[in-house]
């Protein structure tokens, strides 16, 4: 059995996000494993370095699959960019150590969340951020995130309600910049939860528009409650921007 | 009557083109007197200062249209804000002079045609690149951008059969630019005729990918034949990029 790393970039708008969900055919994981079984006639799993949501991009997603085969990186590169669908892009396809495993081995992830804080529409981009144009105060968004950022339990920061799995997870670095008319957050991490990093610009762009105390924050560490973050901020704003191993 | 002053962005990806054809609903002029016929109640004609190819993207085209109404330029650029299509981006309303005309003031324009020269493709801005991983010669290129540069007869750089107006336009400037995987192609004139951007990068790629001798570009211009010059590059990507009054 030999061992692939593949790196993808896909525009996620018309599907539900990267996972397999039985029969829904319209995942990320769903198609590269039909088209990859198909090409290599035998059945192959595909692992990502982590789920991304419905709706949801990826600049860089890493993945990592096994299989039976003979054929070269770059002969079953070009197949995969001939079968692929316009919107999942191959970018790169080499082989892997034998024990490597996409998810398993992922030490830090960086996503970014892009708002457009403007009145005038942005056509082009459209379906890669968030439009909001009310007036967002910076520097309480930045004193805000110093506060998220750090080990914590983020249980109040996911949107699931049970939990068998320690919710604590390593949020080294939340970036805030303005380019232009766009506000651009991005998130690194050693982990996310569900709907992690969207919870968190839910409840920055809350306290950016004064709607929210930054008490709230403090609070939500301590009760870990979901009643004390904000709202989860759309998720045609999220791209999966950076995976490192 | 009051004069107005619009500048537009949109994605041309679904679209018929600018201008309106008898009762084809999908072009962008038809859109937007449409919608200002119902919002002003009563029949407003709208100018481009040109019209873009079925296709092809607008970053900023300005339209005028004469109106008699009391209702605010920022009330008006709400409304249409509200009721136009998320491809069509109203991003200005100013009140013009009264003899000001998007068409007939117009002095300048720059249309931006972007190729996408990699085999890795673009997924997020797929929409708005002729994908042409090819390898292509920039030297030879801008040799030949040199060579249609000038005031000339450009009648073998456009696609139309017959011809009632002078075909002598002034192509200022052609600037050739390598962003990344990106190749810019920045076409600046004072006017261009029906397909001639699309037709200018079309022979330039042929020379840069050598399949076209750089000596059929005096051709063209000495007998004016359309044979002389290259394929119609793909509108999709085509960008009316600047326009100058």
């Amino acid at each position: 059995m030999r061992n692939f790393r593949l790196t993808l970039a896909y525009d996620g708008s018309r599907y539900k996000g990267w996972q397999k969900q039985g029969n829904t055919p319209n995942t990320i994981q769903g198609k590269l494993e039909t088209l990859l079984s198909r090409v290599l006639e035998q059945n192959v799993e595909v692992n990502g370095s982590g789920r991304t949501d419905a709706g949801a991009h990826a600049r860089m997603q890493v993945a990592s699959f096994r299989a039976d085969t003979d054929i070269s990186c770059g002969e079953l590169l070009r197949q995969m960019r001939t079968y692929l669908p316009e919107d999942i892009g191959a970018l790169e396809l080499t082989e892997a150590a034998p024990r490597f495993h996409a998810r398993l081995n992922c030490v830090e992830k960086t996503y970014v969340y892009r708002i457009w804080n403007s009145e005038a529409p942005n056509v082009f981009e459209r379906k890669y951020l968030w439009t909001m144009p009310r007036e967002l105060d910076m520097a309480k968004m930045s004193l805000a995130a110093g506060k998220i950022c750090g080990k914590h339990d983020f249980r109040a920061f996911c949107s699931l309600k049970k939990f068998n799995k320690s919710t604590v997870r390593h949020a080294k670095e939340i970036k805030i910049e303005r380019i232009g008319n766009e506000l651009r957050f991005s998130v690194t991490g050693d982990g996310f939860l569900y709907n992690m990093v969207r919870i968190i610009v839910g409840t920055l762009v809350e306290v950016g528009l004064g709607e929210r105390d930054m008490s709230t924050i403090d609070a939500a560490f301590e009760t870990l409650d979901r009643q004390q973050t904000g709202q989860t901020a759309p998720a045609c704003g999220l791209t999966l921007w950076e995976v490192k191993y």
